[in-house]
């Protein structure tokens, strides 16, 4: 298993009218966390999709057990399970400043080659890499 | 069971570097269908909420099958399945121009007391409603 | 010169901890405004895009007189008062239901071959287009 | 003159269908150039909204001279040239990497009594916190 985390800062453009984090805009603090993640091991996502794949998402589960507040520097602890192959999971949790558990989450993104517009397995070097912070 | 549909039409600002809409944009078109399906019901979300009931979202599951793309005129077709309790699930539909059913999706929202930011049961007169469209 | 309206509601998602629309969602509004606008005259900005012609935002200034509000049905009228050349400038009025002027904007967009990337002048049916709208 | 700087990642969300930063995800980035500017003087925008004045943006002007890009590690540079009275004027330069000028911005907020919802002075403190720096 591999374990990455980063921190985001609630924007005021992200609260809504309760003083929350618009439940939309945690899909951004997602791809933070993943994005991150990715660079953390050598492969930016831009560099991915540089390279002719993209990575759109296909499923997405979201449980709020406790809102986001303005200002609140949140944790994602971004974590990917099992070795990707056509898809890819990252599950992910959100931590306010106080540690406590705001957020759990979980997407499936696939791996298209751009050319053909066809899914394609993932990169052997992003593979690779994996394999070998799995057996850390 | 409830249904109700409206449209919505893909913004640039909501597209991405792939021309697809952001995969957490949907989360304002899922908006945009439960709140008219309430307004047709008779419960504009605004005036649930200047009543002292608030509606966060608690849980969000999403399947992308097709991208959404730029200027696309989406139908959100919105069921409500079952007759909210301190719970309330919304089932979306998105579909484009052409009935290509693009994406599923589910959200469960809980009633809040904002007096007391403890759940509470869904507006007596909102169940009633709903029980006649459902005895239809 | 020529006028275009059209509406927008305000969503939760684009409301702030003050119950406002945010600031920086008004762009998706104007946006909204002038791509109705150009519909109208029987140019998607879609088409205009998929013929090779991008139209990035140079200059955007806005005064937020007063707040628009959450679930506010406003409607954007759209001016477009020289002809382009290759600037298009586009002004905005945002009034709520009650009719009061909420917000007054403008952007100038630029024309890019995309091919070149270099500014390029607006394609001559939009000119066209324009002149006639503006003899009537 | 007091001066800011701190920096923000262009995210995938915030893309659009050229490849290029949305012209209204801008806002957001300028919003954290100010906040973190305050921050810095010891206000916390929290902080000041905690005590009862909003600062509601009244007017915002925008030149955009090069496209920020997806992945771009944008630096926001902040000022404030003069004191604040019922308004504060702050001005932002957004550089990529390479250290290009790509935006200039400047936006102009309103100091609001939550209580009464009238314009109210700039707090003491922050006067004085400004007045230390500007003597510097």
């Amino acid at each position: 298993m591999f374990v990455h985390e980063t921190t985001v800062r609630v924007r005021y453009g992200e609260t809504d009218r309760m003083g929350y984090a618009y439940y939309g805009d945690y899909a951004e603090f997602f791809e933070v966390g993943r994005v991150e993640a990715l660079r953390s091991l050598g492969f930016p996502y831009k560099r991915i999709e540089d390279e002719g794949v993209m990575l759109p998402v296909h499923e997405l589960t979201v449980r709020y057990h406790q809102p986001a507040l303005y200002d609140d520097l949140l944790t994602i602890r971004t974590r990917i399970i099992a070795m990707p192959t056509v898809r890819i999971v990252f599950a992910y949790e959100l931590l306010n400043e106080a540690g406590v558990l705001l957020t759990e989450a979980s997407t499936t993104l696939v791996f298209v080659d751009r050319a053909t517009m066809r899914p394609c397995r993932a990169p052997a070097a992003l593979v690779e890499a994996l394999r070998r912070s799995f057996a850390r």
